[in-house]
């Protein structure tokens, strides 16, 4: 019985302690202010940022820089957009009819022009199956976010555009990439992305044209991913936001299955020039009535949550969608010059290895890393080609894919010659035959 | 041991049937397309749509309808935005330097406009305190985000705005309703307010103006809602998107308080006339450094996800805020005149009893519903309203406040005035005295 008085005591001693240091008040309430930011907050990480926050840009002062970074195909203003998409929208201004609140999935006439413009036989849409959203961003976090719950996984190209992970973690949402191949002009690599799906796969995200690749998938292979989704009854998000930047046939991937439920996310940014102008969509694809209206609902109920696009660029839609056709043949042809331009000077650089794109506005090079002793990884690589060069081209860690770097190919013609010159040079400074390299390392042939 | 042998046995028995039942496959997958919306879709919940959707709403064929339920000042054409604002966005399309991607948190020089248009002696911003985002709801959203975490709960006026309640719940935020007190020009109830507040309260939300209540706190009043703040260490999400729309001086939350962290959230939509453009700001107020470069940053990190307002609506910002005066004072002296007509027709009308505003765009009406015996409660009243006299009011239950309905003053004010008739005529003919009323109920005085 001591024993226990003793601790008893201890106990009471410590709460007259504890009474004297906190005297009575409302328990339950914060005392000090401490406000933090939250969970989602601070898993909302943008690995572009991670990457190049980290890096020591100092361009060298002789030479003026040169971003190839920026997938932004307005920055260098020699792609500006078509009048009839400008004169359309000031046209929406001047009628007076688009100042109020939209519906939160969009006019429904806005819709219905995305919806004809987009309807092919193979794949046919109505307005309904058309959700107007903020950008393509915007679309892309709907998808995802009526798909998945927490603690769910999606699949996600490797290497691929990052925001699919900055939306998906920040959601709790598991990200689990799959491979595609630079010796396969970035196919995907079947096998290792069907051995990642598990019950717990809620949606396969695939991207074509592929941001950061240019690549564009065949109609086989876009066949044998819907196989795959097919065959373990997972969606497709289709982000197929590069579309109509292609230099060959590119299928949608709804026009090649009934059976997929497919969420398509698009928007004017890439096709029409006008990324800062925020209007994207997505396409709902569903033939099968897998999505059913379920599906349909949580995505109108999600869009109410911050509505959508801004009404005017709404109401221009139908007529920014009319752009001449010369309008877009004018950029695909440049992208496709720039292209051919980029890939002919780097496949002569010793130690690069440029993948010729046929899509989008990229152009992946890889870098042998056992030329370049001077540099760890693809990161440090592209940090010096900025201090000596004035050429700034995204490490391709940024899209989780080392000793690759992404070039953009929308910068004018003659920035683009000089651009690639200047790597040039930067290689030949840095490059050393690997015997010479592997002087004080074992020798790989033992 | 035969015991355990025999369960042993119908365990191995079992396990074949299952076999044979489900042949070797990979077990970890889904055989069958089971596509279900995620929790956050499924809680994603509007109340205005779960109220209005319920209701049958078929206008009197004989009387042409009157809406006065729309919290959009557009939708009669009556209140058009300024000649300089509608210039201002085509200059900016002209400009063409507005078409690419804005940084996520808004072109510098947009801030810039933001900041000093609302900056004060008391309350002064720069550049970085603003945050441009797609509309106040994005606005709402992003302050909600990052202060609040699942589980916590926040502090919501009733009645208010539903759009607090649809995104926390869809983040699995609980929401608190601490009351306004109509017999008190729809002051807060401090004393409700505190004795909600506990160790998860993560943010106080006071909208000010109010909707739906078009009420105006006074400077009083506010520094009092502060104190309640400062005692118990809530930072504040000020909802002040209608601060420009008052008949009074009205400061602004932030010019009352250097201690109490501040997230005001407002926008174009209300006091330029264009809710549809969707752009709306955060102005962060801290100047005891509380929020710190925390939050800042979390909120850079969520604004992010989808990137924000329109680029061409940012670019023409600083124009649209210098449209002349003369244009908000013809809005503000307009909504004053119609919310006198309103008050002033409804204040004798048997059974009701008008609340005049002096802020905001809205007008509320107490029901007495014991005189109404007819009807249930106030969706049945205003559902009959619909039927009988084609005039539509939302029924405050859509704002968890029952027995009240909202009216919107910015109908022109010739419809203002028949609707006034019309609801009238219908208060007339549905209106008893209370004593015939409890004929077959109780006596009330027993």
């Amino acid at each position: 019985m001591d024993h226990y008085f003793i601790i008893y005591s201890i106990y009471l001693e410590l709460f007259i302690v504890y009474s004297v240091l906190y005297p009575a008040k409302a328990k339950s309430r914060r005392q000090r202010w401490e406000v933090k930011p939250s969970d989602m907050a601070n898993n909302t990480l943008n690995p572009i940022r991670a990457i190049v926050d980290g890096m020591k840009l100092t361009p060298n002062p002789d030479k003026p820089m040169i971003a190839l970074s920026i997938g932004d195909p307005t920055v260098f203003g020699n792609l500006p957009t078509d009048e009839t998409v400008r004169q359309a929208l000031k046209d929406a201004i001047d009628s007076e009819k688009y100042n109020g609140y939209a519906p939160s999935v969009g006019y429904l006439k806005s819709r219905q022009a995305v919806a004809n413009f987009y309807s092919c036989p193979e794949a046919p849409l109505e307005a309904e199956d058309v959700i107007l959203t903020s950008g393509c961003s915007q679309a892309i976090d709907l998808a995802i976010s009526v798909l998945c719950n927490p603690g769910d996984n999606i699949l996600v190209p490797c290497p691929g555009f990052s925001l699919y992970k900055t939306l998906a973690v920040s959601l709790g949402i598991e990200v689990k990439l799959y491979n595609l191949l630079p010796e396969k002009s970035w196919e995907a690599d079947l096998q290792h992305m069907e051995s990642l799906i598990d019950e717990r796969t809620s949606c396969l995200i695939v991207t074509n044209p592929s941001n950061p690749c240019g690549s564009v998938f065949s109609k086989e292979h876009l066949q044998k991913i819907l196989n795959v989704a097919s065959r373990h009854c997972v969606p497709i998000l289709a982000d197929e936001i590069y579309t109509d930047l292609v230099r060959c046939t590119s299928p949608s991937m709804a026009s090649l299955s009934s059976s997929v439920p497919i969420l398509s996310c698009g928007g004017l940014a890439k096709r029409w020039l006008v990324p800062g102008w925020r209007m994207g969509w997505i396409l709902i694809h569903d033939r099968n009535n897998i999505f059913g209206s379920e599906i349909r609902q949580g995505l109108v109920k999600l869009s109410q949550r911050i509505l959508g696009a801004c009404s005017v660029v709404q109401g221009a839609l139908e007529g920014i969608l009319n752009a001449p056709q010369s309008f877009y043949n004018n950029t695909i042809s440049f992208l496709k010059s720039n292209s051919q331009i980029c890939f002919n000077e780097l496949s002569t650089v010793p130690g690069l290895t440029p993948i010729m794109p046929s899509g989008a506005m990229y152009l992946m090079v890889g870098i042998d890393m056992g030329h370049f002793p001077d540099f760890k990884n693809d990161v440090d690589f592209t940090e010096a080609l900025v201090t000596e060069q004035s050429v700034f081209c995204l490490p391709a860690s940024a899209f989780e894919f080392p000793n690759y770097f992404r070039i953009v190919v929308t910068v004018p013609e003659h920035l683009m010659v000089e651009a690639c010159g200047r790597i040039r040079e930067f290689c030949q400074r840095h490059y050393r035959p690997r015997s010479s390299d592997s002087s004080d390392s074992n020798d790989l042939d033992q």
